[in-house]
C-alpha cells in the first residue's frame, strides 16, 4: 500500500465503540477515512454513512470488506461476532484492527491463530489501547532501558465509579481484569501462569450478586507476582494505577496531577470519572498508530497471540473466581509466527 | 467552507518552526493538507514540497497564497516578514494562523489590526498556543465556573534548560515573558496595565551579558498582581507553571506527575527538557482547532488584539527592564470589532 | 501514683534500642528519669548509669526493680529474656513498656497472658510503635470517624536498603512483616484469620538463601483483604507504606513529600535510609505516651493481647512461607480482660 | 550552669501564647520546670502557679527573676513589655528566650543591642520558631550542602483562614510578614536591603479597611530576589510555603502531603487551619532547644541582632506600605559581638 493514500478502513458495528470509532476516523486521526460501516441496524447505519463523505452502508461485513476503497477492518462489533468477521477479513487480506476480546475463548481464539497463519502474514491488532496510553508507554520505556533491574512484582489498583446493570463477577475478569492481564504480559515479557481471587466481603455498593471489589494474583513465568485490586463500584472516580517493584527501584503511574486546588480545606485535584476522561488519548493514539503502520504495510501493535493468551488467562480467572485456590493458565506452545 | 472538503493550507517559512508545521499539517491533523509551501530558500522548499502529494512550491507568498487549492494560510517566517504576509492574505480573504509574534512591535500590529477590520470580519489566529494546553485549559475552565471567586494574583514560573548562543535580555522579554502576558491576558480576561522588572544578582550560568534569571511583575486593569520567575539557563529542565491565588482558593498546574520512580535515595519523576516535550500536544491541539474551526467558517482562537496588546506590553517590558522602575502600558482603545 | 512526680524507669537491657531509650528518657521525654539499667555485661551497664544522675546499675532485672525510685519497667532486652522480665515485673506489680515481640512464639505470650491477668489489672504495653507515628495515626482517626465506609483491602509496602549479614527469611516475618500484623489488627481493628506467603523469583540483591522480597497476603474475621509487598534488600531506601480502600474512598500515607526540589533533569525529594529517620518521632511519641499514662496511673497502649496475636500470626506466617499455601492463624478465644 | 541540673523558668506573661509555653515546659520539654510564673492578673497567675509544683506567682518580673530556682527566663507578654523585661533579665544575667517581636521598633530593640552587648555575653533567643521546623531546617540544610549554586530567588506563601477582629495593615507587616524577613535572612544568610508592597484590588473576605492580600518584594544585600504573598483572609487553611531557586535547582517546602485520600471525586489531603496544627512541633523544637543549649551554658538560635535587622525591616515594609514604591532598610553597622 502506497504510504500517500488515504486508508479507506470499514467499520464493523456501529454500537457505542464503533460509533465513536468512526468519528475518532473521520474527525481527528490522519490519513484515513471511514469507507464503509456495518451494522445488523440497516437504518442506523445508513444514517451514519449519510453523514460521512463517499462511505457506503451495509448489513453484511463480507460485502463492506469486497466495497471498493476498503483497504482494512476495524471491527468493533459484539465479541461473538468477531471470529467470523476476522475470517472475512483474512480472507480479503485486510489488515484488521479487532476490539478486545480477540474472541470470547481461546477455543475460537486458537482458531483465528490457525488461520492468520495460514494467510503467511500477520493482519491482527488487537484493542488493548492501554499501550498506547502516554504513561504505561513512559513506564514501559524506563523498564526497557534496564536501569531498574529486573521486575519483580506488579501492582495495579482499577476502579469504576459504578458498574451498569447486570454486571457479573465473571465480566469484572473478563471485561475489567483482562486490561491488567495484558498490561502485565506486556510490560514484564512474560506470560501468566497462575491465577488466584481472593475476594473480601462485598462493598455496600456493589450491586446484589456481584462479589466486589477482587483481588486477582497473577504469577509470571519469568516468577513474577502481580496483583490487581478490582473495584468496580468504588463510587470516587475511575482510576488505573500501576507500580512496578523492580531490582533496584520502583516505577509508579496513574497519579493524575494535572490541576491541584487550594479549596475549602482540602488541597487536591479531581479524579477521571470514566474510562473516556483517562483513556481517550489513547484509543486516538492507538488508531492513529495502527493507521499509520497499515499505511507503511506494517503490524506493529498487540498480535492476535496476545488475544489469544489473555483469552486462556481469562478462563483461568474465572475458574479460580469460581473454585477458589490458585488455577494454572494452559497456553498451546507459541508459533514462531508470533515471536 | 464546506464542513467536509479538507483545508488546503499555504505554509510560508519552512525554517525549524514552519518545517513542524508542515509535518504536523501532512501526518497529525484531520482534516487538512498542506497544499503550498513558501522559502525564500527556492532549494529547501521545493525539497518539502516534493515530499507532499499536491503540495507546490513558491518563493513568493503572495503567488502561493494565490494558487489553486489554497483556502488557508499558517505564518511560520521571522517576525519582520508577518506583517506583509497577513496584508496579503487579506487580500485574498485567507483565514490565517500566525505564529507569534503577531509582529514584532505594537506600531506594525496596529497596522495589521486596521487591515483586518477593514476585511469586514476576522481573519486571523495569533499563535499562542499555550491555551491549547490541556493543563492551561483545565486551568481556563476552572476559573470560568467561578467557584474560586476572583483572581488575586498569578504567580508564574518559566525556566529553560539553556539559551541558544545570541539570546538577549530583550528577547527574554519578547520571546519568553510573551507567553506569559497572553496567559495572564486569557486567563483573566484583563489588559496588562504596567510592568516592572527586577533583576537579581545574575546566575552563573548566564552567558556573559545576559540578566538571567529575571522577575517581571504585571498590575492588570482589574487590579490583579501577577509574577513572572523567568530563568532561562536553570540547567535543570523545561518548566512552566502557574499558581491563581483566587478569593476562595488557589489553582495550580505544571508539576508534571506522570511518572513516579524510587530509586538511588530519591522518589519523584523527570522534567521536560524543551518545549517540544512539554508542548508538542498543545501545538497539535491549536492547528486541529484553527483548522476545525476555519473548515466551519469561524475563527475562535487567540486574535489580532490579543497579538497587538501583547506587543504592547512587550514594548513596556523592554523599557522597564531597560529603565528600571515601573513602567505603564499604553493601548489604543480596543474597537468594537474586537469585542 | 501521683500525676506531679517525675516516673522513675528500670530499662532492661542497654542493647542498641535500650541504650537508645535510656538516651530518649534521660534527654527528650518529659517527666520521667532513669532510676535503674540492667544488663548482663556489668561494665557497660555501670558506664551508663554513671552518666546519669541518681541511676543505679545491675546485672539482675529482679533487682532493679525492687530498688528505690523504680515506678516502671521498660524491656529492651533480646526477645527469649521477655518472659522471666514480665513475670518479675508483674510480681512488683510494675507498669511495663516491652519491646516486641511480647515473646518469641505464642505460648510464652499465653503464659503472659495469663500471669498478666492474676494481677487482676493491665500492667503491659507492648512497643508497637507505629501506632504513634503521626501519618498513621491521622490514617487511623480518619478510619475511626467513618466517611469512607467499612475497609475493604489495606495495601503495604515495607522496603529496607538492605539486610543485616545473618538475615533470615523467618526474621522476615518475625521482625519486619511483623509490624503490618500490627498495624493491620489495629487500623481494621480485626483478627487476621489466615496467612499466604508468595515467593517472586528472588531479587538480585538478595544475600545468598534468603528469599527477598515476598508478597504477604492476610485475611481478616472481617473479611478484608491485606496484602505486603515485603522487599528488605530493596537499595534505594527505607519506605513504608500503606493504602487503605473503604467502601466510600481511599486513604494512604507514607510518600513523604516534605521538601520536594529540582535538579538536574529530575523532580522529587529523598527517601529515608533507615527506621530512625522515618520513625524516630514514633518512639519518641511512644515512650511520652506511655509515661504521661503511666503517671496518670492508666494503660493505653497495645496491650499483651496485641503482643500475644501477633505472635500466633507470625507462626502461621512462617509456616505459610515454608509450606505453601494458605494457614490459618490459631488464637484462643480472647478474655474478657482484654477487651 | 551544671548540665545535670533541670531549668528552673520564669515565664512571664500567661496569655494565650504564655500559659501554651508553660503547658510546653510542664508537660512536653525535656530538662526544664516552671519556676516562676509573672502576669499583670494576680489572680490568673496564682491559679497557674498552684497547678505547678514548685512555682511561684507574681505581678512583678524583676521580683519573678529574684527569686530562687530561677535560671532563665521565657518572655511571652505583649511586645511593648519586652524592653523592660530584657533589661532587668540582663541585670540578673539570667538567659533568655523572647517571643517575637524582640522589641516593637528598630530604636528600642538598638537598646536592647546595647544593654546586651555592655553584659559582654550574649543572653537572647529571639522566639523566630519556624527556624525549628523540620521542613525549614530540611531546606536550609540542603542550602548549606551548596549543591544547588547560590540562591537566587526565594517565593514565599503565607496563608491565613482570617483575621481576628481589629487586624490591621500594619500588623499584615509586623506580625505576619515578619516571618518571611526572619526566613529570608536566615536561609539566605543576608541583610534584606529595600522592601516593596504591591497591592491587588482587596479580597471581598477581606475585612473592610484591611489590604489583604499583598505582595511584598524584598532585595537582599547579595543580590537575591524574594516575593511573598501574603493572603490572610484565604478562606480555605494556614498554608506556609516556600520555594528557593538556586543557579543548579530549586527547592520547595510547604506542600504538606502526608495523608492522601481518594473520595467523592477527588484525591487530594486536608491544609492545616492554624498555625498551631502547622507549627506546634516547631514550638516544642525551639523551647526544647533553647532548654537543651541553655543547660549547657550555650545561646544558639536566633539573636538580638536578629531581632533588630527584623524591626528595621518591619518599618521599612509599614513605610512602602503607607507610601507607595520602594523604601531602603537602613541598619546601623552589625556589632562584632553578634558576628
Amino acid at each position: 500500500m502506497a504510504q500517500r493514500g488515504t486508508l479507506g478502513v470499514a467499520v464493523i458495528g456501529t454500537g457505542k465503540m464503533g460509533a465513536d470509532h468512526v468519528r475518532r476516523l473521520a474527525e481527528v486521526t490522519n490519513g484515513a477515512r471511514v469507507a464503509a460501516v456495518v451494522d445488523v441496524d440497516a437504518e442506523r447505519v445508513k444514517r451514519i454513512a449519510d453523514g460521512i463523505e463517499g462511505c457506503t452502508a451495509h448489513t453484511d461485513a463480507a460485502a463492506a470488506m469486497a466495497s471498493d476503497g476498503v483497504d482494512a477492518v476495524l471491527i468493533a462489533s459484539p465479541g461473538p461476532a468477531h471470529e467470523a468477521a476476522l475470517l472475512t477479513a483474512f480472507e480479503h487480506d485486510l489488515p484488521v484492527l479487532c476490539e478486545k476480546p480477540l474472541t470470547p475463548g481461546s477455543a475460537s481464539a486458537l482458531r483465528v491463530l490457525e488461520a492468520e497463519q495460514k494467510v503467511g502474514h500477520r493482519l491482527v491488532q488487537v484493542g488493548f489501547m492501554r499501550r498506547y496510553d502516554t504513561e504505561y508507554a513512559k513506564l514501559k520505556a524506563l523498564l526497557n532501558t534496564g536501569q531498574l533491574g529486573r521486575p519483580l512484582m506488579l501492582h495495579n489498583r482499577h476502579r469504576n465509579v459504578a458498574t451498569p446493570p447486570g454486571f457479573t463477577s465473571e465480566m469484572l475478569i473478563n471485561d475489567s481484569v483482562v486490561h491488567e492481564m495484558d498490561i502485565t504480559r506486556w510490560l514484564l515479557g512474560q506470560e501468566i501462569t497462575a491465577v488466584t481471587v481472593l475476594k473480601p466481603t462485598p462493598s455496600d455498593n456493589a450491586p446484589e450478586g456481584l462479589q466486589d471489589p477482587q483481588f486477582v494474583v497473577f504469577e509470571t513465568a519469568g516468577g513474577a507476582i502481580v496483583d490487581v485490586e478490582i473495584n468496580v463500584n468504588c463510587g470516587f472516580g475511575y482510576q488505573v494505577q500501576a507500580e512496578v517493584v523492580c531490582e533496584r527501584g520502583t516505577a509508579r503511574i496513574g497519579d493524575g496531577h494535572a490541576l491541584i486546588t487550594n479549596q475549602a480545606g482540602r488541597w487536591g485535584g479531581t479524579i477521571a470519572q470514566d474510562f473516556v476522561e483517562r483513556f481517550e488519548d489513547a484509543y486516538d493514539r492507538q488508531v492513529q498508530a495502527w493507521v499509520d503502520a497499515t499505511r507503511r504495510g506494517e503490524v506493529t501493535g498487540p498480535s492476535a497471540w496476545d488475544g489469544y493468551a489473555t483469552a486462556a488467562v481469562c478462563e483461568a480467572g474465572v475458574r479460580a473466581q469460581t473454585e477458589g485456590g490458585r488455577i494454572e493458565v494452559e497456553l498451546v506452545e507459541r508459533p514462531a509466527f508470533y515471536s
